[in-house]
């Protein structure tokens, strides 16, 4: 796949797979059996780009072996029907490691997370990602921009220095601040892509975002893809119905400054059988009350849940 | 050494050893040699504390090797002089490793990084070092936190549920805040340390600050010596003159968002003869004329300079 079709490729939906999570307490074990089948239920939806090891996937949480088996599961899960964007990050060398071994197993591009450094300045922000670029030269390149001091300039500076450049995940929210970067970068220089989800799709298209990342979809992938649809086709206020139909699911996740984003997420898999709530420290389950409002969310939404439950 | 023993020795200038690294672009090193060698020096000069990865040390550009031998060098340097609050992170299975190997080499305590995660809630949080804690239960244990929204009630909680607590690195820049939070879990349970250096030690000492963090210790130890000894006395005064002094260079430290932080103190270091400037992405040396504005500043505290520079 050349980098022109992966910019096509990634203007979608991009999924963030969860990594389902089985046993309690200190032994909570991560089921890639699980996690391939949910990969492959997504894909089956119609969805055409995964990024295994994203947020969504409690990427903090998992040790390096398991976001290898991440990104095995994935591969498996999407049998050659979807783009793979592989998470990766950390220092340099790990984040080149992880690179490497994602272009072994057949990812065609990197998503690199914000460097975790507190620090960073343009020069060094770019030297980073380079680095990255360099030692997998045929993979796409998507950085993960949350911090509102990258901007313009030192995008312009990657896209210059590295051809493998194909997108940008944005992730501040803020979309005047955004649409001035991808005036200044290039509208059709790059994908662009909402990296805060449905939430801020609408906003951040009408800024030059032509895709948007999605943990939804993990729930409700139907939902997502006809947002994207109604973008595409310039149907604002289809799009909106969405926005409005999901904001009381959104609004959950949001709560208690986004501690609930993915256990919310679970509760809803957890409640359709999908897979457990389980989740790892920093985070934990919602509260009984919270696991209600997701049963109602659900039913409102018209997404069938578990009998058994 | 008991947990009131530790809390009591926790109650001082706390080190961040810079990591010296040699070589360029792809090919950057780390000296553990180098390394050791300052630690001696700085707990020769009167330090008493030493924190390995720390974010001074370029902690997250650094593999997990490099941190395994930054630990040792710690050891090495100390040779049993001074405190060793290692630092430690990530998922929960890897800081257990890490945490680990620190009690293997003989560190008292460790030092928790704010987990990378970008969620969190509180009981996460506490789950989270409740696991370090009891894997290393006669380590000391000190939460190293970052976010305003970790207060009072999740480090209460944290203290009924883990005895080995014997400090909080608080770095979240608002002094009420502090304050209250010190208040309501207890100034004496506690060593509070001020997280956030020099610059914000006196405000926070008023909160029930008893020591802070501090990277100048690689250039000026002896500053940070006479501040916490000031602030001991309870002369606010003295303590602020210092505060004064140091001024200009924390300024050029914070610049650029931070950016500067270690690149100002490795500036000082490479005119100082003690190890060179270079620093690993997403980080940058400074400019030209920052390093001009660093041979002024440490002139004006009365530091001498490297005479072949």
């Amino acid at each position: 796949m050349n980098f022109q079709a992966m910019i096509d490729a990634l203007c979608t939906v991009v999924a963030i797979p969860v990594t389902p999570f089985i046993g309690r307490g200190s032994t909570i074990y991560a089921d890639f059996q699980a996690y391939a089948y949910l990969v492959d239920k997504m894909v089956s939806a119609g969805i055409s780009a995964v990024t295994p090891n994203g947020n969504t996937g409690e990427f903090y949480s998992l040790t390096q072996e398991e976001m290898r088996h991440a990104l095995e599961a994935t591969v498996a899960g999407t049998s050659r029907r979807a783009l793979i964007l592989a998470g990766v990050g950390f220092d340099t060398a790990t984040a080149i490691d992880m690179a490497e071994f994602a272009a072994r197993q057949g990812a065609q591009a990197v998503m690199v997370h914000q460097p975790v450094h507190p620090y960073r300045s343009d020069e060094g922000w770019v030297a980073y990602h380079k680095a990255i670029a360099d030692a997998v030269p045929h993979l796409g390149l998507v950085p993960y921009v949350r911090d509102a001091s990258i901007g313009a300039s030192a995008l312009r500076r990657l896209a210059e220095e590295c051809p493998s450049l194909v997108g940008v995940k944005y992730a501040v929210g803020n979309p005047p601040l955004f649409a001035e970067i991808v005036a200044q970068v290039g509208q059709d220089r790059l994908a662009w892509i909402c990296g805060i989800a449905e939430s801020w799709a609408p906003f951040f298209w009408v800024g030059g975002a032509r895709g948007f990342t999605s943990g939804l979809v993990n729930v409700a992938p139907a939902l997502s893809l006809t947002m994207q649809h109604a973008l595409e086709a310039g149907d604002y206020g289809a799009a909106m119905q969405i926005w409005h139909q999901i904001k009381p699911f959104e609004d959950l996740r949001a709560r208690r400054n986004n501690a609930n984003n993915v256990s919310a997420v679970k509760e809803a898999m957890a409640q359709l059988g999908l897979c457990a709530a389980t989740v790892r420290p920093p985070i934990s389950e919602l509260a009984d009350n919270e696991r209600a409002e997701v049963r109602q969310i659900l039913v409102r939404l018209g997404i069938e849940t578990h009998k058994v439950r």
